[in-house]
């Protein structure tokens, strides 16, 4: 038996009723690049989560892709966009957004978030600097929920946000790859209405989130949605075959099948979150989403990686580790009981 | 019963063996990023068939993405890629490659396709040209195999382009979207390992061919292949769960059902085409692929689109349109009888 | 003494008038990036001579910055520009508006010239596709005046092509490398107010007219010109010392130079031209200002070439070819006549 | 009398040999686009300075369009470039960088300087990552010198930085903007033959350095400088009368001008500097180049600002202010002594 991979949320394919739907419509013959069905139906199924009917909804294969091809729609040359230091577009897309012609400003992060007042502070250097002219424009604001450190906004940071945005003419942008494990999150007080009232665009994540692939793009700002599916197409994102977007999507959000994925794999991580507590494990950050990041004596690491694969992020201080440990809607609940009881011996 | 749509070959979802595939390996966990087995199974069936171990293997999801990435890999600022008129690039991206930094020369294609000496001649014009700093280098030569018009080049020809490529130092490059109903026509002369041989990089489709997505890109030239995964994701073009890819393609292309598959369609379409032509229907394009392009009067086209779903693509001269019907690899034997049966009633 | 070139229309420097104007300038201390007062002066006197207080108007060095610039600045990701398949940026420009991420739809000219008709039916033919996502939007009209081949718009011509620009929802924007030239053609009927009444943007070319280098673009849509000297920077178009295009423009502008200048390389060109008439040298295109281009026989071109420069286009058929001669500001009378002469004798 | 202006090195016109030059030539007539016998002449000495007859030197009208275009030149898609906090191009040239497709990566200045060790960390870390290809490549490292706080690098530094990016792949560049005024420090111990031997490529800047406009790219690396002319016509990089920066480096660089202006300035600095010194004003950074960076308390800057145009940087602790003071080859000995005179009473 192998090893039981705990590294990642998007280690397995799907969830057996987002494959099931796929199979039953197998042949089936429908319009191509998104102009089917079952799109549409998906994408009406989003307007009404988010109470919203006149909200644009494009459906996309995967994150990078999103975020490139959104930043792109939304920006003219000059402007750029505002992230914490720990976005996924400032670490992880390869230069994405810069390969498409637009700075990046990076705020510092704490515990994956950005604040309000940060923004409102880059807004005021630019506003204020003597030579505007030379430096890039802060157009648009990037966060991600749940943030990269598992952690989540509340209503009235994300409100502050917002309001500073539209207090400075900025877009505010959010990259929801695992927005379901946010606003399942035990302390959540957001939801996806009040995410549509906030933003100018986000996408409600299903790679990590119980698909084979897909992210659903929501937008409100009609600058930015005008004409959205000929840059989608463009940029090498507008699947032949969009229907299996729409497909699993509307699978996904029937009968509250994403949210109770999501809860599923926040509950795995506070098990084993609350057996790590229980033994003195320390946190690299406080969280309550599907994402752990504890601190790990080197010793008990290599115990543990001999039968689980986590995501060793760095060393720390004094002979430890900061480990990612990641369940998803696919986690098995025999192996986190199987891993705890592991935690329970070997620490 | 609704319409049969013979207007494209990707309406339907996979093969089911594909799909097969993918159920029973949903819950496998996996690497991301096609760092997994399944990908490096697949890439080593494509090297073997192509008589090539050194070959790079990617896989992508969509023909404009792998069009647009492999072309940004390979050309500098100032190079362009030479293209027939009726190419992909050139007629149905939306200007990709544009909008990733490169002209496309278009050159006047006949049937679909383009000859070596068109493309001698668009060399020898940059070169001969007294301000050869003001126009853009010829770099890349773009084909398509089976062409936009169901075509094929034969293997004296594509040898020709081959070699009048070496000299000029371009690189060639094959958009196989259709590669397999191409490879797979009666009057093929043409091989994998001969196309390997020609090309520093082509790809074999997917999406068209039996997949429910996915694109082979297949690189022989180092200069083009070195950190290509880095463009892909920065693009993005790297799949999450690449597996996904890698999972289809080994399905596709053991036991020879990629060829099968592509032989069936060619079938059908064969089928269809002897009896327009006993019917005196005359065609736009003559070719022995999976698409028929035909000159349908006006009247006749209107009743058979009570029944079946084409793509019509322009009028053509008195009273008449030219009609593309497309089978695919999923084409149902009896329906292409049914439509045999109308055509012989309705004509 | 040297050859006589005839070649081009920016062999020499700049006018005494304008470089006087440097020096006794020279030593006196300004603000960089144009924000000086002399880049002031001059935006107001064009901006008095077109009849429109509430143009932008902007200083830039070269054609081909300032063309990539304006379109840059223009367009959205997936949109296009019309132009001549003759047009500057289309065939000189190294494809600077591609490496800016846009398509050229080019259509064929007359003369150099394209219609309102021309430009409709491209709109036509995008609002009637089918497949708009897939193919980019025409969103800018590309045009010069003078064109490259000397010819000049109508009063008449120019009002449709404005027309059917603003009933298709697009830019006209006029590349004026050769304005002046183009306004005091003999036959001409525009004038600057009525270009400004038509365009969304143009601009008045110095590089060719008199000064050192530099043109003086003009913007009308404010959707444009937002932020546009954030865009020249980012481009590298916004000279550190502004003031020298501010301090050419005044003195070509003033006291009517820039006209005086243009009448007298279109008198010079007239003068040769009607030579060339006498002698039964032909055209390859009939126009009135500062290019001739006339096709000679090998044999006379050869002689003329032992004592004059020209730019020799193409072969022409039966031993000739077209050579183009081109007067400027800067063309000396006495040089004229001797060529006149010269034509008169070997001719 | 109006205020006399310390705040930058671009208030002036030319250095009247260099406007003399252009004057005497005005009328010649010469090749375009820098094929003159002007520009070959200013490329030969350039050659023969840095000792080395096989570089190339291209001419270019500014600094940000000289950075914009050697950067694409030089890089792939997915490679960014590495610079200084305090870089040119991180801070000052409104994203050009990142319009062109890369990203930056910085490093922290310490005195406007970075080191080998960090250039090192930065590569180490791209090497050793596990997600490299989620991640850009460091491939070019870019320095200023003299830098952004008019300090320099040392023989040692240099020699340093270069061998860590022989060792690591990596381009180094120098953006020469103020070359003379670094060359010519008191305590400098670098040559141009040793920047030469050190860089891919550097560019000895003349807008601040006596010309009108112009800078010099040297490139060593034949990669970067392959059809390198065509890249500078595509980004507008290419003047017309390309001879202007010809003409104007030929005088600058005979008979040792250039090295004489910079003298100039730097001893018009350091005579500013000494007398701050003596009144115990403090330094933001300690250099000995043409910028004075000093800690003016408020009250004595609004005495000062009556008479002078200084660059005020930044508020700094305390009620003081970060001043920078400027001279240049065309500042007058004679406006020094009134500001140490002015300073002697004032502080």
């Amino acid at each position: 038996m192998g090893k039981i991979d705990f590294s990642m949320d998007y280690c397995e394919g799907a969830h057996p009723i987002v494959l099931d739907r796929l199979l039953k419509t197998n042949m089936e013959q429908t319009p191509g690049y998104g102009y089917d069905s079952y799109c549409q139906e998906a994408a009406d199924i989003i307007k009404t989560m988010c109470g919203n009917e006149s909200l644009a909804v494009h459906f996309l294969v995967g994150g990078t892709q999103t975020n490139l091809i959104a930043i792109t729609a939304a920006l003219r040359p000059h402007q750029c966009a505002i992230a914490p230091s720990s976005g996924h577009i400032s670490t992880s897309e390869t230069g994405a957004i810069e390969a498409a012609g637009h700075k990046i400003i990076t705020v510092p992060e704490e515990n994956g978030k950005i604040t309000a007042d940060q923004i409102r502070q880059v807004c005021d250097e630019y506003r204020n600097s003597e030579s505007k002219v030379h430096i890039t424009q802060p157009k648009l604001v990037f966060l991600t929920h749940a943030t990269e450190y598992g952690t989540i906004y509340k209503r009235m940071e994300l409100q502050a946000i917002s309001d500073v945005c539209k207090e400075n003419n900025l877009y505010l942008y959010i990259d929801g790859a695992r927005l379901g494990y946010g606003l399942c999150a035990e302390d959540s007080d957001l939801d996806l209405p009040f995410i549509a009232k906030c933003c100018d665009m986000f996408y409600i994540g299903g790679t990590k989130q119980g698909l084979l692939f897909g992210e659903a793009l929501i937008i409100k700002n009609e600058k930015i949605s005008e004409d959205f599916r000929s840059i989608m197409k463009q940029r090498g994102g507008l699947l032949a075959k969009g229907r299996l977007l729409g497909l699993q999507f509307t699978a996904l959000l029937e009968n509250d099948l994403y949210f109770d994925l999501s809860r599923h794999a926040n509950k795995m991580a506070q098990e084993i979150r609350n057996r790590l507590s229980q033994k003195g494990i320390r946190f690299f950050v406080e969280n309550t989403t599907n994402q752990i990041f504890a601190i790990f004596p080197h010793e008990a690491l290599e115990k543990f990686q001999q039968k689980y694969i986590f995501d060793v992020k760095n060393k720390a201080e004094g002979g430890s580790s900061i480990v990612r440990i990641c369940t998803s809607w696919a986690t098995v609940e025999e192996n986190v009981q199987r891993l705890i009881s592991c935690l329970q011996h070997e620490l």
